[in-house]
């Protein structure tokens, strides 16, 4: 398929180039390819999405980055740098590259206003943050956005009508001693991504920040980190028992309707077929969108199985490309390769 | 379908009722009537098996039990005297019942020793542990027995030849602070059950503990706390990285030849025809068992959700009883309902 | 769910109640029950949409019917006796009951006046029609609409911008001698009306109607009288050899291009969540639309599955009447149960 | 996967040649090609195993062979050369070729006693048929096995515990003219093959020959020729209706108990992961069998999809050798590739 759109894809600052090599030392077989790609913002990326027919990429800074940084005005410094680097980058290609802002999120007010910045005065799509913002004096603080503390915040992305990616970010501090230390080899895409970011979505379902903010949209990669296989256990467990013993008060609708009304997910990382529909049947493909998790994974793996993958053409151009154009409001969007 | 097998039911004590019955506040909506049921190891559980064509229950301590007693001593008493008040119940009723040994996890020797007590005195099919053993002087370590600590015992259950249930318990201690007690509705089944359990489980997995003892056999309940979901990324991320960057030095097969050979998972608390259906193609139906998780499920949601779900008559065997008699070498097991 | 839409919904004509009682013979067990049901077009039938949920049923006269009456006057006779009765009917209750037209298929252009003059002067929403036309002097021979003399016909299907249902009915002549007299068994839902009506669909595929009539809107009961489960094969053969062969000529899309843009399948009579789920991926849930086949199935057995079936709300939405609402233009409908 | 077995594999005898090469042409791109892939019963066919990972192909006569010659005398001549043919190619590589009798269907005892005579003297594992066998005078007669006159024949089958391939044949005589002639592109994998074979062996299941002949084991092509497709609707309709209007006097048992029991499925020419899913859920694992279809598929196809389609292991073995090993008791069976 043609003039797909791609959206957990990731950049680095060129300027901390020894420490994403270091960093890529973890996962990557050959580090100099992976720091070449994640910090191209130009012919790689293009050439790859020229072969693989990728009509657009919405960038975003890679993980942890800005929610690794526990002190609050070096982490804001950061996000504004990033912010302001990748909308030049996305300038010179703006029929290929969009971005997400990047975000300090140390400050909900702060974050607000940097996202109202981005939105307004760069054009971008949305903010992606990786979970918890890193935070306390050593670091071994987590700030989650599940409570009233982040509504100006969450009343600040409907307002604006951008999208949040709530993308993981590795543990750190008394979590990874207690549970990650011990198991190094499920630190990330294995197990830790997943099990971070559910548990901050879910904490945002059950405190009622969909409740409070109905529009507010959410996307979720890896499919959606877990969540759809449990959706029938915990719409039984919501319904059937918590509603009961007070959950109603602050979570008023099911699991399913927040996923029909505030959540989306996509592909990133998890170029499945029978995940996939799986995933048609519980979530609908009205909310799947299309996604690489580029550097870290291969736009030749993420394409050559999606274009291939089982579906009705309807669904295959939907979560491809159409429900991404809804989403971020790209009805003019017409992108070269389509 | 009659003579089904179940093996996630659980009993307390009598005599720790008032306990119980403030316990169950957390999830039921009528506290008397569960502390009756999940008391009774008689008529109430036997009339539920006739009418509901459930031969056999293999009955196991109820979560957290043992493994939230971080004393030691006290442990162990408590599990010594559990495995005899159930021994002589499941004796009263010797072809509807059988147990699980309920084992303090302090000491993997004292674990091993009651494990073998269990099985060759009193004829246990194997055990059920609550994850993560709650330990240190205030109840805020947790021991994992993904180590090699822990061989002697995983040696113990292969020489006796019998499974160990891999149950979830409730987060304690600084985890608990840390993540859970601002989103207290998703303790338990909605999320922090396969979060526990999943984490521990494939730290056995990537730490080598089916490598050295690739007899073993451990079950999941509810389907197998999220890891079948992401099957082909844990597959994907674990062969065509971590391999090459050292996990092969402690994890020499691949998550599905684990599946194969060394897990199990059940239906417990998890009725749902597109998730069985999913897993049936990621697992494949000689590793799924039957289970309800009495009195926290009711036999009617799990019985007739079975008994009607789609499925070939030969999986419905399989899963329903037959599965379930190659593991517990119940050849000559002649239920009297079927 | 409230306010479901279902269009596979047949009556019969009062005047035929011995031939009607008859006939049931053949598949029902209360001959007399049937009867009453088939020949209301009231109470009954309103009873138990209110009961069941359904807000809009699109009535179609009972199969065989016209297609069965080989003399072409007689046919066409009937037709417009049938279609000006519901026409009566329909207007006691404009917003619980909609119709479809029955034409005799005897001849394209008499075929399109008639559906012409229910749709313009009726306000009927399409026409449903069962399989190939009986005719020839003895009423062996079979009339089919895949080929270009029925140009006409499909021409102003489009012009009025409205749906045919492609209904299955009974072997006749020949072809009932030589494979149906001796396992009469298979006649009917189990095997007949799939093979009838998946060859006559697929006749319009390869002979070129859906290209000639781009715009041709064909509805198929039964989640598709089988073609879902070789979507893979047909496309395979179709595209990996036919059309190398020359079936490019009058073929000139893919299978799944004409599933994504002309053909639509119901539930009608097929209430399987594992069959459901895989035509969502094979057909996606935007072409599936919520059906009964009333009264050969009972409103209970689909309804009670349909709302209960573990599906996305917004696919539920969908198949349940927002599909529906867009292939018919029902924009305004607005249904009191809903 | 090493080792595989293939049980849907097509060889023609060399004096036909031309005659191949001109029926080649209705469906193969390569004329000549396909003609020496189908004549070879040697080096081609062994290379391509040898480098697709498949241990022992079970070689049949190409449809329709005997079952389209209308001669009796002249049918049951070319069968027995045919076997006598194989059974020399056979021998010159026991390890890597085996065979199924070729039948003339004309009369069940001559049929009988050809398929002792191959099992027993040249140790074939069993027959393949290709649907009904044309006869009467002018070859427009169809003979169907779905009736008492067979008995003796599917009595020898069970005597000689080997199974029966119902394998396709191309609609010929009347049925031709009236529905294939003028939609030809429907005619073999697209529909015409599934149709034929679905109703023939849905003949036996309702006329009671899987009744008389319990024991009886019947291989299906093409992950089933549609019938997995409605497995619920013909059980909702024979154990709803049909059973109580006298079905139950030929049709003892449930639709579900035949394919648990009496019928197999194979993945010859339908190389798809969704529907490969689908019939785990509605056949099970334990009943399919992987085939390719050569030489009108490719190995490359068949072994390229099969070896990544995403399955557990266990049931990757089943379906790809240890079911047939089972079926055709091989048990001491050691293929050199795996």
């Amino acid at each position: 398929m043609l003039g797909k759109i791609a959206l957990e894809e990731a950049f680095a600052l060129p300027r901390f180039r020894e420490k994403t090599k270091w960093w890529a030392g973890m996962f990557a077989t050959d580090t100099e390819k992976h720091t070449a790609e994640i910090n191209d913002v130009g012919p790689i990326r293009l050439d790859f999405a020229e072969r693989h027919g990728v009509g657009l990429q919405i960038l975003s800074y890679t993980a942890p980055g800005v929610q690794d940084i526990w002190d609050a005005k070096d982490a804001q410094a950061l996000a504004v740098e990033i912010n302001d680097y990748i909308a030049e980058k996305v300038k010179a290609h703006p029929d290929r590259f969009a971005a997400f802002a990047t975000l300090s999120m140390h400050d909900p007010q702060e974050a607000a206003a940097e996202l109202r910045r981005c939105v307004t005065q760069h054009g971008f799509l949305g903010a992606l943050v990786n979970d918890t913002q890193r935070a306390g004096a050593d670091g071994d603080d987590m700030i989650f956005y599940d409570n009233e503390k982040w509504d100006v915040f969450w009343a600040t992305c409907t307002e604006l009508d951008v999208p949040l990616y709530l993308h993981p970010r590795n543990p750190t501090g008394t979590i990874y001693d207690k549970l990650w230390a011990d198991r190094k080899w499920l630190i990330g895409p294995p197990l830790s991504f997943a099990q971070g970011v559910s548990l901050h979505v879910l904490g945002m379902v059950t405190n009622g920040v969909f409740d409070r903010h109905p529009k507010l949209q959410v996307i979720l990669g890896h499919l959606g980190e877990h969540i759809p296989f449990d959706m029938w256990r915990i719409n039984h467990w919501f319904e059937d028992r918590k509603k009961m013993l007070g959950l109603a008060e602050t979570c008023k609708r099911t699991i399913r309707e927040y996923f029909a009304e505030n959540l989306w997910i996509t592909t990133s990382g998890h170029f499945s077929t029978t995940t996939l529909n799986f995933c048609m049947a519980e979530v609908g493909a009205d909310r799947i969108l299309f996604s690489i998790d580029y550097p870290f994974e291969t736009f030749g793996d993420a394409c050559d199985w999606f274009d291939s993958a089982e579906m009705s053409n309807t669904d295959r151009l939907k979560i491809g490309r159409e429900n991404a154009k809804k989403l971020f409001k790209l009805g003019t969007y017409k992108d070269s390769t389509a």
